[in-house]
């Protein structure tokens, strides 16, 4: 085996380049075999195994600087610094994380995780080292898809004034995590395909040469100097703006991209090297459904089936066959989302109205004022974001619907813990940044039926409204208590005395456990499904604080801002002897794993939940 | 005067295209009179005369839609649809808003205020169009400074899919507040500027009829369309995402400007006008100095001068010095600011230390990645940026500074109530949204010398820290308090007991009036400097606790996530029959006026407090 060979950084420049195929054949079977078993990033992974192996062949890190955009295509860049064992425990907890991390080896340099950060990061990368007169290189690998997202574009503006150099490396599988849209995409495709420009390059080239002076258009095309680099460069856009264009490239072939590295080198600017390369490279699964195998469960080498399939719905699917109902319902129902059209479960409603459906790409500022836009203009739209994407968006949010009190509804997926994704992507701070925001309302589901419940309140509020639900199987107990829903009307489930848990989403599942436990520990306890944080069930609180000894409010959310703190301002201002407790997630980042390992970490377990309570009781 | 018949939206129509130059001559002068009076934004009014007037005559308002990017361009806009009477109290508390707002007419579509927003909001009004099959036309009309932010971009990515009409018009004045920068900026010159181009466009087509077939060039020209395209369209890249460009056109002629539109909206898909004013255009002083009569306060109409030249420093003046100082004691001290060179004090710090300064134009998520880039390569940045203006890179915050734990300093201006640009820029968020993130410092000086202080502390700490303070004058008083900052640590100033104000920021100035206030009604009465919003001084708040009646928090913040709940949630564990009073903006929107009046009207005057706090007393 090659990679036996390979056990630090750089050890893979002791390889012959007649190894190189070889290489990279072994590293395809270690990342299938690994990520079967494990779960992951497949697909991107397996697409950038030839142009991590160049880079890395071409550059010398640690001193070099690679930014990896998004982060999850960085496999390939892990095993070849010294951490094959790390995909043993890849995304488990205390193991190691599926995205660049610092704290894991100096060969990261910048941890990643959303998208179109990574040009923005290297820039800033390359003014410290040159203010520093320092002399490594800095390398930006950037998909297509994150160039959908507006801030990358910000930053190649930035990029363009630099007089020194600066590697920007497109890597174009013309794919977000499902198809690409838009402009930039086919612009891209047009240089992709567009051989006849490279014919026209030398056959100009030729014939200028050729041609008799004074002829008038050839003497204005040797003139402008820009309208002849528009006849015969492809990349124009980036080279008008200032940028040096090199490509396309074979991303699979390593000598075409070392050559290209090379010349890249030399040039005293910020340079696009445009890399071609196939999503799912090698893997027939995933090459055919390369959606599927964006972020694979783990599944079975042969077929590509996942090991266990699923047999419940989660909220996502909750959330799509709600959608697909309401947008025959009401015509004005429109649905928007953010390069997720699989993950948020709307590709069902993109199939049923597709003129109803927009994919804005990986762009979710655009997204919600795109909404608010669509709200001015008489429709009701649903924008499907996860809960950590939509920090990105969180001006538009104030500024374009909120300010204006316009119908937009938020489906916030992946509210909460997510798990393996890590510290970037749990969905810990939405309560707090949309329950401060005036005239936002927040509401979070119990389980299934009351998702679908709130979609169609949501829709009739005419109002701007926040809808967050986790990741995962969708909660299918209390099926009993389906109160319709009150705006600021919480659901009382149990209502006994002694402790009241007052629980948000996804902690009323837990709060039924809690109460469990305490019932056998001999204390009597209410349940309260809180239903909104937004505005807080006022009523409430006032009955919990009156027949309780204790109250217990519990979140999927940091503290900061978050219910408890709405329910402890409300609380102090009335007189009882009630003692009020706030669960909720504290004041750190919470790393990757399974979520049930990490809830306990945390203390937001029913265990630990109940243990705080217990000790209160004494 | 011919304004004297321009009394409702389309009065513009009746009158004859020779009076047109006139017309625009008189806006210009009742335009220069009122701003010189309510002040005001004049420049970009100034440069935006013809293009008003031009898209008032060709479009029929308000079944039409106009989109005005960041909206402060609105004037004439105003002044066309029946709002004359409205200049007397522009800006003013309760009269007419500096910026388009929907409440205020029909005419208004769609709320601005921050940047780069009108793509997307007029795609989504194109789309609620289409889908309801409606025919009106829609206009979003955006400056090339505004073409620097990246949602722009993300909307333009959009539109190129469009197969209806929607005009985009790039109100292009070659600046934004200050001179504009980057690729974007030096594309849309190189078409501006590029007469070459449009000879080789006649050059070139009448060539190619004369040329014999089967020359390799040509034919090859002839077969590549979009390569043809190239050779002899400007605005190229448009064209290639799939964008109609039209232009460029003279921005202050209007007949040209009428003929483009006719010709835009006959255009099947996205189109760009492209057009070229002058900023100030018609006022000499604005002319020259189109940076400080961006937003100017009353002036002189012989000389430009302001009538009431400010004789006290504000905080942007000590930021700017101090950070001079700090750039000299601290080569690796860095400055970054998102077009506000300005705005924030910066342009000093640009003078001395040019390669140290970095202006990313409107691009607030691209600056916090940018500076999270340049502290990871060992630099110790400070991004300026204004409160509501940070709100648009909150997860670039959370994501790339913070998880890192990056020592990144933002120095925010305009925290608090900002006034007369009203809601939008209203600063009231930000000790909310950044407390809430894990590993964040948020601090706020008194008064000047301990913003000064306090920069030098933030630079110190090698962490994420904001530090944020308000528009306009800094507070000179409390010099003699100066206590070495420490982290963590509030400041006692005045010890008694009764009751205890404890202050954020500005606040302070207040607390010490509402003190003398209570001394009057025989009440004693402390006052601490909370100094620290994250992490608040627990020993300060159990001292005031235990030694006082009453706690009293004062911020000029929402109360949702702001100091108070931090301080809520420690005092509530402690024993005491202290009780706890909160004093924060309540939860809606503050319109525009002047900051004291607003105060009043939201009750965080010192009034307003003193009576609170007597009430309580009773």
């Amino acid at each position: 085996m090659l990679l036996d060979n390979i056990n630090k950084v750089n050890d893979i420049k002791k390889i012959t380049p007649e190894d190189y195929p070889a290489l990279a054949e072994e590293i395809r079977q270690f990342l299938i075999e690994k990520i079967s078993k494990t779960g992951g990033h497949l697909g991107s992974n397996l697409g950038a195994v030839e142009l991590t192996m160049a880079l890395h062949i071409a550059f010398n890190l640690p001193d070099d600087k690679i930014i990896w955009d998004v982060g999850h295509q960085s496999y390939t860049h892990k095993l070849l610094t010294g951490r094959r064992e790390g995909f043993e425990n890849l995304r488990k907890y205390g193991g190691m994380s599926g995205f660049p991390k610092r704290k894991e080896s100096d060969c990261d340099c910048f941890d990643t995780g959303h998208s179109s950060t990574s040009i923005s990061a290297g820039l800033g990368l390359v003014k410290a080292r040159d203010i520093q007169g320092q002399k490594h290189s800095v390398i930006s690998v950037i998909g297509d898809g994150s160039l959908t997202g507006g801030m990358a574009y910000e930053a190649l503006n930035n990029a363009a004034k630099l007089e020194t150099n600066f590697i920007i490396v497109i890597n174009d599988n013309n794919m977000s995590i499902s198809e690409n849209v838009g402009g930039i995409s086919k612009y891209l495709n047009n240089i992709r395909t567009a051989d006849t420009y490279l014919d026209i390059k030398e056959g100009v080239y030729n014939t200028l040469k050729e041609m008799p002076k004074g002829n008038k258009v050839v003497e204005g095309i040797r003139k402008a100097k820009s309208s002849f680099k528009q006849l015969v460069v492809p990349g124009m856009f980036f080279e008008d703006m200032g940028i040096t264009y090199l490509g396309p490239v074979d991303g699979h072939n390593i000598s075409a991209m070392l050559r290209m590295f090379q010349e890249a080198k030399r040039v005293r600017n910020a340079v696009i090297v445009h890399v071609i390369t196939q999503k799912g490279k090698g893997f027939e699964p995933a090459e055919r459904h390369p959606a599927r195998f964006h972020g694979a469960e783990p599944f079975d080498i042969e077929t590509g089936i996942p090991t266990k399939p699923r047999t419940t719905a989660n909220y996502t699917d909750i959330f799509s066959t709600v959608m697909c109902k309401l947008g025959a319902r009401d015509e004005k129902v429109v649905a928007i989302t953010a390069a997720m059209p699989d993950g948020t479960g709307l590709k069902r409603f993109r199939n049923m109205y597709p003129d109803r459906f927009f994919d804005v790409g990986i762009a979710e500022e655009h997204a919600v004022t795109f909404a608010a836009g669509l709200a001015a203009g008489g429709l009701k739209p649903v924008v499907a974001i996860y809960s950590s994407f939509l920090q990105r968006a969180y001006d538009q949010i104030i500024h374009d619907v909120c300010i204006q009190n316009l119908p937009v509804v938020f489906a916030i997926d992946r509210a909460g813990l997510v798990g393996s994704d890590g510290e970037t992507h749990q969905g810990i701070f939405d309560l707090s940044y949309l329950s401060s925001i005036p005239g936002m309302h927040v509401m979070a589901p119990k389980n299934k039926w009351e998702l679908s419940d709130m979609l169609k309140f949501a829709l009739s509020l005419n109002a701007p409204v926040a809808l967050r639900y986790p990741r995962g199987e969708a909660y299918a107990g209390l099926q009993e208590y389906r109160m319709p829903i009150e705006l600021g009307k919480a659901e009382a489930i149990y209502l006994e005395n002694e402790i009241c848990l007052m629980a948000v989403g996804s902690m009323v599942k837990t709060a039924v456990k809690v109460r469990k436990r305490l019932h056998e520990e001999g204390f009597s306890c209410s349940v309260i499904n809180a239903r909104f944080v937004k505005p807080i069930d006022e009523n409430a609180v006032e009955y919990a604080a009156k027949h309780h000894r204790f109250l217990v409010t519990m979140e999927e959310n940091v503290a900061s801002g978050g219910f408890g703190e709405k329910v402890r301002e409300y609380f102090d201002g009335l007189t009882t002897d009630c003692k009020l407790i706030n669960i909720a997630i504290p004041d750190e980042y919470v790393e990757h794993g399974n979520v049930d390992l990490l809830k306990k970490e945390i203390g937001i377990d029913e265990e630990s939940i109940t243990n705080v309570i217990l000790a209160e009781m004494k």
